[in-house]
């Protein structure tokens, strides 16, 4: 992600000067302040995560529920821009207003400069936000996005949303601290979320809300963790018995299920980073086909001795690959214990006739299955125990999955891999003890301290592994905690390296954890020491 | 309730008897079976509450994802039965189905007799349910609905509902067990669930979540503790300071929200019970008004010396008349601690000019308040305490409403007082030590044996009391535990009491967990000792 303004700012800046000019009281980015009761502090900016530049005002003013759309721009006919809209307009309106003769704003107007619509890793995000009265002075007025792409646009919508509060008072939805200007774009291309959906199977309508919610948050990748040894649910046409491995027939996906798993994350501008964990994690794949297990009674790392694993490997990568357009694959990689093959005589036959130890097989088995991905124009991503045991040999474009510790992506990064931050100290929601500041200080980029070194962070990825969580409790693990660290990976490391703690940033992220329980996500309360846990008692949501 | 059968019985009996001949496999009511593997048991019939009477045969018939609505009868208007169908088209077809030629399930044919959509307290809400593979021999075919009331036409709608299940395999809805013959109608008119948005405040897109999710067990009565101690969150326009007691500026509703609600549930067929819990819960009313407090240190009970309490109280009344159309409204009136009165000079001395103990005092608060209520055309309902203390003075209208322990409605029919069961120890969702089989074996005519006094049961409720349960977990809280409770409330006591808790109802509890999982409603695991816990490992939502 380059640091470069893009154009657009360059005109939105200028336009500010402008702007600054006509009005008294303009704060410029004032995340300060002290709290005199119960009430939220009004003077916080309750935007998260943090936009990297903004501006604002001190005036309120009133959005008319019939809000309206003028789309422009070579993108001006996006059927993903409007639909945005639509639902954000459900949003902001959630409360019936009260009659009102007229409003400050009627009309929000959206530029969308490209019409490729491609979403791919490092699609411009940035966009522009303008927000302000009517007004004689001015050649604009109501509220203005402009963006690069389509999916800067949906950036800029749910920025504008988090402007917007119903006032319960007068009934009507309000902008407050208005004039309002804002340039903003991510600091990494790739902000994650790990999904598990073998440890309990979690059905698309679940899928579906979990990527919702990450769009709150500007999080724009979903790592779709679908199998693992415990099940095998998805459909794989080239090898229909696979899913076999499924725990029931009902707890399965379709191919359609993935592909609008797929389109609706599109909508909102999240790419799916699909995994298939090998060789480690395959027992559930013998469901279908015992082949693929060394022997009836040892199931796993998947048998690197016969052709037929990879020729399944081959199939379901050809499979998914017309179901997953994101250029990044995760082929897993981690936790093989190679036992299995050692034990298994024919497995020990062909380690010894092939003149391997097994680790020398479990080294041809990820870089068998890197060929197989790159051929099918495939960026592989591997957990870090491939890079820690022989990334020398490592395809040069391999993503390193870093989970283990901390130190792993500078690691990676001075022999010229992309690195991907995890370390499950600080960055696995389904480690309950991690409060919400273990999340929010954890820094990608820790240890690394050369530029160009730096841009070969990709960015990192909040892990939900579904040991203990399934469909009743998936989100309340999730929230707060993955917003902690999509602000950590979104706005400038200055500003949030800056901010105090239970000061400035615990409120902001009260407010919207209550924003997301406002959006019907169960997020859980912010203070408790182990992650969702209900509240000890009663009390506001932004205080608990 | 009537236990006779509404004339719909007849004509679909005798259809039963035509069409009994013609298949060979009809199994009557089969809701044993033994599960071989890890499967879910195909033998057992999962619907959830259990009709009151149905036959079913072995047969598998498809159903068109463009299945159509034909809508006729006096009710063939209503709009209520139109969307209700766009909704359970949308949850019955969640999934892309693959192509077929031609499907057995064109149609849904629905007669609903009255065109009068009052939701009263006892509204007819029974239903035959037929479906079947169309055939020659047969004036019918596809799946009739026949209902007196389109909130009985609800109810079919969601066991058809029920009886739909997506194939993985071919990737189409199917009816398994066809023909089915369903004759349906509640054990009790009053099946509610309390929820508590004092002690929490549930943004109304969850309290939509929670009606959604009763309507699919059935439950027709959301009791709205809306106020409490804590809070105040309601908008009062007689009396606009008393929201001044919410918890802040934005865990409020207004009016219109109110409305909406109200309006949302009667779509569902659910009625909306408001409550204002006073004496005894009255400190957040203060808030807004401090001379409600007997002294700015001693604020509960509400002061009842000072007629301006019963003003407001008044006030109140008459603009939630205005909201809340169902009959009954509930008074409260339990944990009545009167020492602030006793210690309040201008209280204590207001009771001894009126020659009362600080228990006649309290009497004299509900009696008045009963008053106030039944002049606005209501049935007031008053916690159990009430009639405990002095039951003889009670408003003979009163339905009583037990919490305190087992035993109340006994007493409380004899004395011909109409009475909802909710002993605590049984009934309280906020127990967390309450099993699933705590709620389902727990019966609301224990002790009660003469017909005529069993008509006083209306029936009961599961109390969702929020201290410990906001928007993040208020779900789990209630399912799947409110559901046991919800087949007590409509199924055959002699069905239910005869289940076999582990070999038969447990599976199918499992399963209606797993759908309300799969219709994006967190529902929590069943098995947990502890309630709402998550799932101690991975596995199958089927067996956890």
């Amino acid at each position: 992600m380059s640091n470069e303004l893009p154009s657009s700012a360059v005109i939105f800046l200028a336009l500010f000067g402008l702007f600054y000019a006509s009005f008294d009281v303009l704060v410029e980015g004032r995340i300060l302040g002290l709290k005199s009761n119960s009430e939220p502090d009004d003077s916080l900016v309750y935007l998260w995560p943090l936009p990297s530049q903004f501006s604002h005002g001190e005036a309120t003013i009133s959005v008319d529920p019939g809000l309206s759309l003028d789309l422009g721009g070579n993108g001006g006919d996006s059927s993903i821009v409007r639909e945005a809209f639509q639902r954000y307009r459900e949003i902001i309106f959630k409360h019936s207003s009260g009659e009102k003769a007229d409003y400050d704003l009627n009309k929000i107007k959206i530029l969308v400069k490209s019409d490729n619509e491609t979403l791919h890793l490092g699609v411009d995000e940035s966009y522009s936000l303008y927000v302000a009265k009517q007004s004689d002075l001015s050649i604009f007025g109501d509220a203005t996005i402009e963006a690069n792409t389509v999916y800067g646009a949906l950036r800029g919508l749910e920025t504008f949303s988090q402007l917007c509060s119903f006032n319960y008072g007068t009934k009507s939805v309000e902008v407050h601290k208005a004039p309002w200007l804002i340039q903003d774009e991510p600091r990494f291309v790739f902000r994650g979320l790990l999904l598990d959906t073998s440890r309990h199977y979690l059905p698309i309508g679940i899928i579906k809300q979990v990527i919702e919610s990450m769009s709150y948050a500007k999080l724009n990748v979903l790592h779709w963790h679908i199998i693992d040894e415990q099940s095998f649910p998805l459909e794989i046409p080239s090898y229909p018995n696979l899913w076999k491995g499924a725990y029931s027939k009902w707890e399965r996906y379709t191919v359609e299920d993935a592909l609008e798993i797929v389109e609706f994350a599109k909508m909102r501008g999240i790419n799916i980073m699909a995994e298939i964990d090998v060789p480690g994690h395959g027992d559930s794949w013998g469901a279908g086909y015992s082949d693929l297990w060394p022997s009836p009674t040892c199931h796993e790392p998947l048998d690197v001795s016969n052709n037929f694993t990879f020729d399944v490997i081959s199939g379901i990568l050809t499979d998914m690959r017309k179901i997953f357009p994101f250029e990044l694959f995760h082929l897993g990689g981690d936790e093989v214990n190679t036992d299995c093959w050692s034990l298994t005589p024919h497995v020990k036959q062909w380690l010894q006739t092939h003149n391997m130890t097994a680790k020398d097989a479990y080294q041809y088995f990820v870089l068998r299955t890197q060929g197989l991905a790159i051929a099918k124009n495939w960026t592989p991503v591997n957990w870090e125990e491939t890079f820690n045991t022989f990334q020398a040999n490592l395809h040069p474009q391999t993503v390193v999955h870093n989970w283990l510790g901390p130190g792993v992506c500078p690691r990676a990064v001075a022999k010229g891999f992309r690195c991907i931050f995890s370390n499950q100290g600080v960055w696995y929601l389904d480690h309950l003890d991690i409060p919400w500041e273990g999340f929010y200080t954890s820094e990608p980029l820790e240890g690394i301290d050369d530029a160009s070194a730096q841009k070969l962070v990709l960015g990192g990825e909040v892990c939900m592994w579904g040991e203990a969580a399934d469909s009743s409790d998936v989100q309340q693990t999730i929230w707060p905690r993955a917003a902690a660290a999509a602000e950590r990976l979104w706005s400038r490391r200055e500003v949030i390296s800056a901010g105090n703690l239970n000061g400035t940033v615990l409120p902001r992220l009260q407010y919207f954890r209550c924003l997301l329980n406002r959006r019907d996500i169960p997020a859980a309360p912010v203070k408790n020491t182990l992650a969702r846990r209900p509240p000890f008692g009663p009390g506001s949501c932004y205080e608990q």
